[in-house]
């Protein structure tokens, strides 16, 4: 049993953590920390989770929080998380980010893809990418975990088998699509209901920040370098992820040559799964049935009319996207079963 | 351990049922029968639930699956239960029936209500009405429980106290809003999505059938004869149900008056959380923060301008509204902890 | 051919204005007002309306726009609208007002519904109530014009009948469900998508502010007192309204009486459609094919069960509920016929 | 003044059909056809029509009606049309045709993308394709035309300028998301509301049957082959059309020969918008805005990490992309307003 805390747990990936966490029997959360709703009942502002803890939200700073737990989980918006992460580092404490702000290697890509100069690169080193099926033994190890962007974690999954097999030459092109609760819980005109509703919102046609980490992890796992860029939507829904990438390849690739590609890296994953039949109703990835659970659904399809595979990957963004994979490196990183916490079904139904 | 066998597992009941089974810690699910998908893997219908469940459906005759198991669920349609269970009640197997076959006590109301002759009308004393915050002492001892309907459920939970405390006297009003999934699996032009999506549809004005159920509980908690009638409508949205009642009361009611009647009553009940909150965004009960999840989610609000209480209830409709009861009488029947495989919290974003 | 002006025309009403008058013949948009919207295209914020306009919003004092104009429409803040009317009333122009402000005949009705003491109490005689259906002969002699609530509206077109034919003896229970639109275009914790999506929230359980007008109307037609309550709950959808009103009755009524009483008071409305079909997907009203349209389409159930007349109306909450009949009422008061401009057909699929 | 007839009227397309012609100065529907809805009021099916129309669907066969009628579109399934046409040319009625049957130029790419031998090919000389903007002068002068598919018009809309600009040398990748009235009124588990909402599905990752349309109007446009493919998915929507489509560049292109692309070929249509905003809520192209209008949105966003445009179009599949086009080409073909009947503004909030 080790103690937690979430700092900015108001928000909707530390209302995840939390809800994941409470059912963790190997966890108990000791701090849930808020500027906002410093006072209220968890509840008050997670009511999904009335019967479910007596929680308050405090105040406390970072530090205060992390001289009375084992690990800390900062769910701080990016460039946040930067100013506070030195100073905890220092403390010794088990820390993992769910910002941006040490996802990159290379200090080098801030500037790029998030307009700053990163002002701790030395920490950049420390930090293990927290992507479990890639990084599974460094994070084991791990102090310091960065978890993945929600859209590059249904993008890399979904493309690393072709990546590590030598499939991508060319540009990937990443056309994704994401319900509201990519962008947090702050009201603004952008999500009033009634202008968010029934649209469907090309918010970032080039230029989406999650290109960075994606190309990041697609070279490192195929050994060269991979390019890729992306076109990112915003759909009527609130969960989930669905991202169709085109891998246009200079050589007609077979079905079991991309199967084998998948089935070799993700064989005994145990939050992949693969989503394809050629009949029925749910014949490739779709994010009505993850969406709920850890996992992340993958699929794909050759295009004969010219050389392409199709890389679907569907995911709940804020759980395989956000705090389920924080909790999957938790559990490495503590030496718990890896599923522990995280072996809900999906509904079917949403 | 026991074993329990589904009839009619591929509906949306039964998937359910499926789902909620498949991490309870005493229950082996060991058949799952389905006419028209026999043979098929489950997760080819329930495609939420692969990775959980290597079963097939098959076409077994529930007495050859009654052979098998110690508990059998019954996820047929309306009518078909009681051509079945007859025969089964023979076997002296438990069961849990989710039809409304077996739910009235008096025969009489059938053709009132579903407009025909109950032909098994001395079975009906043999069955508990399946609401384990009314009838739990009979149901540890049941062997043969009817699962209350969706709607009636709500409508239950929410009046119940108000009835027990005497405040009912002239009819309830009910008004419903209910999510698709309440009306099954089978595609119709009345489910087309293009025909069903943004609609409010008033489906029954009157005359539901749960109107019944209603009167029959309410009734029995208040000792003397409650009428109570309906307006049914389906709205966009899969999952859940809202159920806002109106009692005009005779006397003036103060607000610790009603809430006294919820609390004498549901004080220490697992699954009824009282979702009253004088500010924020969740003031009432609200399908959106309960779906996904067994509880009951009540509340009230009084009417100074004509005296009237509005008692409100939110369930998931398919789980505390017909699987997550039938789990919850399971373990009562076999006298396993009462939430057991049923305490996951609800998602707040769906 | 008029000049109109309308203040306050960033927001849905007046937006919805701005679209019907684009291709209104008789009338010309001289003048649109924003505070914050000032000097930006009208197609800025109602994107809708590219290439229909190239008008730009304004800064101008209603005053200002009146001296140059022939009609103003008022679609400001309830609130707003008294401090700008006394002023404005003495120029002598013909006034719209979208507002509550001028709604009720009777003073003392404000501080009972919405709070506040009228400060100018001896205008409010001088206000037509803007339901044409109701108030036709008025409104064709009229200069000011108070336009009646959009929940109200549905209401009272649903039950004028029944009060006039003096079915209405005991407190009418109105059930209303309306769209995000409703709530205006001013973004907040309530309207952010991740909130209010599959939602169905008791936004207002009892007390809400336009039962005052329902009384008023339904007590006029009626020639003696109707007392009404209300239950209003947001929905997942934009625009809207369903309103199910149950009227209990003490005498059992027949079909027949009840068309009568509808068909004698609507017989020759030119937007009030009955929607009652035995058969077929559309039994009743929904919003679902009457929303783009000035209809206000109407039906009723009987119950059998307690002696109750279901009284269900559906419109479309910014035309037959705001703009619509603002534009009908302008017809009504410059002579052009009462359906120039409002005769486009809804759409059937949204 | 002319006649038409609609053969296969009580389909989704046939019903816009008659939408938009019911308020036509120019035309009177003399002949509704459906066979599955001879002898029901128009209104039964499309119950938004209620008031606007008295017509009966009648069993008439294709010639009856053309010998009543001046003009007939024919909105019948893919491969009927082509069974009934011939006959009907014969007559010398003008024919506008919504299906697949007659689109292509070339019998020979009926294999490769309908799966079946074009029984006959002669007549395929004699249709237009009717997208207005690019043959507007052979549309005219036509007897016969076959109106574009849907998601080939959004495509081909956007991609078309680029084409004609030389900028296409590689493979064009489309990416396009479609709301569920493109599939038709015909019930299936796919279109089960309880499946569908909440879904992004991609129901043709590739080999979808539009590519050749819109491989054969960019060639054509552009002088020489092009290549195109596409991923398409439905979303959760009744109507609209996304597409997003990716032009890797081979030469760096600036903003201003984009824009000269686009501003060339599309100044003076009057059906086409240029939707392209660096602040506000709508900066590019969204179905929201445009849906319930013949209008086709377009912009394009310039991709500086790779040498990229993105072209994105929204249209209404059943207007812009089906009966709105065939009204467009009814005018041109009569010699009426091109505009007429057609220029009724979206509604903004839907």
């Amino acid at each position: 049993m080790i103690k937690v805390g979430i700092v900015g747990a108001s928000g909707y990936a530390g209302g995840e953590l939390l809800r994941l966490l409470s059912t963790h029997p190997e966890v108990e959360v000791s701090a849930a920390t808020s500027k906002h709703n410093a006072g209220d009942y968890v509840f008050k502002v997670h009511p999904n989770l009335k019967g479910f803890t007596n929680l308050k939200f405090t105040a406390e700073t970072p530090s205060e929080v992390a001289s009375r737990v084992d690990l800390l989980f900062l769910a701080v918006p990016h460039g946040s998380s930067v100013r506070i992460t030195p100073g905890l580092v220092e403390t010794g404490i088990k820390l993992i980010d769910m910002s941006a702000d040490f996802r990159f290697r290379d200090s080098s890509k801030y500037p790029v893809w998030y307009g700053w100069e990163h002002p701790a690169p030395d920490l950049l080193a420390h930090f293990v990418y927290g992507l479990p099926e890639l990084h599974r033994e460094q994070i084991k190890n791990a102090r310091l975990v960065s978890v993945p962007g929600c859209i590059a974690s249904s993008s890399i999954y979904s493309l690393a088998p072709l990546a590590k097999s030598g499939f991508i030459q060319d540009p990937v092109v990443i056309d994704a699509k994401i319900g509201s609760s990519g962008s947090g819980n702050k009201a603004s005109q952008a999500t009033h209901f009634s202008e968010r509703y029934n649209s469907v919102r090309i918010y970032s046609p080039s230029g989406h920040r999650h290109i960075g980490e994606i190309e990041q992890e697609l070279s490192s796992v195929s050994g060269k370098p991979v390019t890729a860029t992306m076109s990112a939507h915003s759909v009527n829904m609130v969960r989930g992820i669905l991202t169709t990438s085109s891998v246009l390849t200079r050589d007609k690739l077979s079905e079991p040559d991309v199967w084998k590609a998948y089935r070799s890296m993700y064989r005994n994953e145990p939050f992949i799964r693969f989503m394809m039949d050629p009949t029925g109703l749910y014949r490739y990835p779709d994010p009505k049935v993850v969406v709920g659970s850890n996992f992340a659904d993958l699929g794909f399809a050759l295009d004969s009319h010219v050389d392409r595979v199709v890389a679907i990957g569907a995911i709940d963004n804020l759980i395989k996207g956000a705090a389920g994979n924080a909790v999957q490196c938790m559990n490495l990183m503590n030496g718990f079963p890896e599923t522990e916490g995280l072996l809900a079904p999906p509904m079917r139904l949403i």
